[in-house]
């Protein structure tokens, strides 16, 4: 079988999960999230935002945190504001539509959002009570095109969002890969201090299932637990949950997986970069968009799977290429080896 | 007090709707829809669609027109596809995204849609099931920025729609100013025919509120009434609804009102093109939106009230300006001497 | 032409409505609410409720107000409690439900509340978060039983709901019938005093269409009016409201129809006691239910035109009278004498 | 620790899933139900329902299954049917409601339906369109209470939803308990053969999360899958289902564990009624509610751990005991010893 840089989440889980849950299997634990590991599990992250009023809620999934997220946030009448790659306005069926809300897109280069890309949106929403309300702003990190926020740019867009009364929302499916990026200088606490909310994405960083969703705004805090519920994503063995992320969390085990798959990505992109290759964006995660000709694309196809992104004209396309925790070393330098040999 | 171009619902109704108004005043009538009124309105209107099988339901205004057609129609998981400048896209504070879909934004010069503009919107809507599926194509005539359609181009549009499996809405808030506009080659039965769902707007037509849904196509038809009443449009005093439009259609009262209208805004138009002003569209409807300098504006805006659209450059902006089935010849004519004087 | 006892908005309007809209018929005035009228309205309301800082909001119909208001007023997860008989629970097709809230139903006789109902709902509504949350009482008031509120007994219920936490809201689709009951000792001030949000029902008492929202409660009126909007109830010729509320509130016009309405009931229920009829409930406003035998049922019948409510046995049922503001000395006295000379 | 019998979800997972997790879990599978065990997994379930024709989806739990179910078979304006005590109407935080949906719901004394509850339901609702349509009958087997259908049950009621024009929906969270009690002659082929859709629980029968939803009725399976992405239940690794239903459906280990869950209630029910205690309910599935006196209770809940369900009168209460997959028999002996030398 060919190996898959599909995705990053092909595999099962990081080992260390299944001897928990195995350790676990037996114990009586409480339903509903109240079990002991769920609880560990909050306890741990809040000590790495350092903020013990935070509140902490464990779900399965990232439109399942997304739409969670901002129906609860909005009021009826209110509306996010996303860039125009982001997930929430192209790969999720409708699904903050489907609980009311209206998502305005932005066009971006890099998939990320600026002030000054706000701005006139906020100005062509002034017809009052005619247009929907701009009230919360949505953002990834790393983005869709696996590029990062800086600390600067989190702190203005941050900035501008408390002046302009609206709240700040990371989608973090991919947090962990966007914190451990070699150019990165955010920190887990920093992004707990300049968002009002945000998750951290256990699936594609090594859980089987889970995204661990982080109030650090007290208004956004009360009757949280009604809406988790409500839309399904309660479970009742909560200690599935608990368990993995006690286990990411302890001993920083989630950000080495994230910084195992950056690496092995960064690799395959400096084999490329080497010879001459141009990339959709200059990414430092576990994403990258090479642009690459026809021919190359059929013979790397003969070896690996992978997604063709973008075609940029009749001889060559942007392909995508995923790096996990687990990708081998292997793997990367068959990869390598071929476009040595091919460029 | 300044006469105004704001819009065209400035004013109250058509005399002869209140003389009906007024002599029917003391019957009395079944409720919800069942009066006689409402009865000979559909008729009427049936007779004019030459299509005694169409369904006809009559709601107060065009955002509730709008809101129960597109969620009557689609299922949870189905969106809606509109031109940019569509009025459930800018005008209705997320009306359609309320009932839970999303509305699929194309950007075209003239507000139209065309095929070949729909056409990438499926293309880049085909990865199943992780995208909302475009059901559903929402145009306006005239459109939000007073361009009409002609027969061959709301051909191919129904055609293209139907050979996707998709359904055609038209929003006639103007269809009247639409359809009588000197250029327009489209009548009342060609709309029935190749639309699914239109409706006939009274409100920017003479009517103190009013707009007529056709339900053409019989796939739609079943169980409407349902919805209507869920989402509070259903009045009580439904002759209200049937008196208008029975005025209206009778004699053609609706066409009339809207010729009229058109013909008004005509006359402003060629004032302003002789003086060779430039248009931000090239208009034969009520609307039209000419660009001007910013003193000739000031001195306009001394005797009239109108939006300032557009801003051009720094010296000059398109505004709009909306004549109705009242306008009197006094103030066109004031308007344009006073461009005469001024250009 | 039988006579209808069937509702109250059988005719069109009081002709003093009509005679406003045509003294003001080509006056141009602003549009979506901002017109003189609807300016006019809203101050002699708040002079009447003697509260210059509730908020007032005119729209279209009964469902519209109530649907409008509860999914203004509720977060995702909240509820609203209302008496069996409520209309929001049996004649608006789920108009609440698809705004996405539950509504509690309560078995009461009369078709009112009092605390001893909704404690045990509160009670049996405590098992968080798997439960909704109680948030808003809903009540008629008459009620759809045609019952009324004493003082004493809306102070009850108020008091309950702030010290529960939850809103009390009064649909007042009949208040002027509620209030102007001879023996009712509550006032449109005391109402406005003791809810959070009510309404004044027009189409039930005199004009073409109408209800008046009024806000009390200062937490419930920001941003109101998007909910107005995007529910579809904003009209673009909001003069059409201004106008006839304004008519009825100048010289009490409102109470004089209801007053009226409810006298003329009383005559019947007086005729109808006199002969030892009993009621399905002892009201005092435009709505009685008389139980008589099917024979008399039958002859009535043959003159007017009323519902048959509730079969009560083999050979009698409960028939549902309602008078209107227009409901002529004529009709009530030929009614009374078939009465008098069968029974 | 206390032993408990609060649920039947307290545990982790049957071991043999564990072991398939652990065996598989370096493979690279496809993402988001594509993989090689969900395939695997809805094979075996086609076969034992004998139905190639169905369409088979894994979600994580019982609240979303109701809900995506629900949502995607109604038409707005449709609503569900449910036995009083029905899981939809009480524990799941108005999940149903939020997709816009109302639930009538119908006392029962066993909470089991019957044509004859549903008959005044519909008779009720005949006002259309001022009237929600019941569209769809909801039931559970085992039901909340622990009681079950019989085949004949189940046919009757099928028939009669088949012949009004509504849909008939099994909740089968607790499925496998249903149709293994002793009493049972209900077959999963033949439940599948009498409803329209029906899910398969293995959240409370030996899997961490996951129920199978079967849809069996071709009119409900056209883009289903796009309801499952928009509710967020698309998971990612869906591979994480797969493996467990492929193991519980191996070697019919669902209906063994559920036999032995059922097995242990059975022994502890028939210890009580040897000393004549009464129940609420005459239950065969792992769910029993003995009514015992205040003394007793105190003396269980030093060594066990429950919920007390229901207060009788003031010396005595129903308590809920549920049995599980992994409910050891020392657990079960030594609730009959002290219930034995307490009675």
């Amino acid at each position: 079988m060919k190996f898959s840089f599909k995705n990053d989440y092909s595999e099962g889980c990081h080992p260390k999960i299944l001897q928990a849950l195995l350790k676990s299997n037996f114990e009586q634990q409480a339903g509903y999230g109240e079990d002991e590991y769920s609880l560990q599990a909050k306890k741990l992250i809040k000590e790495k935002i350092n903020n013990p009023d935070s509140e902490i809620y464990l779900v399965s999934g990232g439109t399942q945190a997304n739409l969670i997220v901002i129906s609860s946030v909005l009021r009826p009448y209110q509306c996010v504001i996303s860039a125009a790659p982001g997930h929430i306005l192209n790969n999720e069926t409708g699904a903050i539509e489907a609980t009311g809300h209206k998502v305005l897109s932005i066009e971006t280069a890099d998939g990320k959002l600026k002030p000054s890309d706000i701005v006139p949106v906020l100005e062509s929403h002034s017809n009052i009570p005619h247009q929907v309300m701009p009230k919360l702003v949505y953002i990834s990190n790393s983005t869709e095109l696996g590029t990062i926020y800086l600390a600067e740019e989190l702190e203005e867009l941050s900035d501008f969002c408390r002046q302009n009364g609206m709240y700040l929302f990371m989608d973090g499916a991919r947090l962990g890969h966007g914190l451990t990026a070699e150019i990165s200088d955010l920190t887990l606490e920093k992004v707990a201090e300049l968002t009002d909310i945000f998750y951290l994405g256990g699936t594609k960083n090594g859980a089987l299932i889970g995204e661990a969703i982080v109030i650090n705004n007290p208004v956004l805090q009360p009757d949280f637990a009604f809406n988790i519920k409500q839309k399904g994503a309660l479970l009742a063995k909560g200690r599935l949950l608990g368990i993995q992320f006690t286990e990411l969390m302890k001993d920083d085990l989630y950000f080495d997986l994230a910084r195992h798959a950056n690496h092995q990505a960064m690799k395959i992109k400096n084999a490329l970069k080497e010879r001459g290759v141009e990339f959709l964006a200059d990414t430092y995660t576990n994403q990258i968009f090479p642009v690459i000709n026809n021919d190359l694309i059929k013979i790397l196809s003969e070896h690996f799977e992978f997604f063709v992104w973008k075609k940029i004209d009749e001889s060559s396309s942007a392909i995508r290429l995923i790096t996990s925790w687990n990708t081998a070393d292997e793997a990367v330098e068959r990869f390598i080896e071929i476009i040595q040999k091919e460029l």
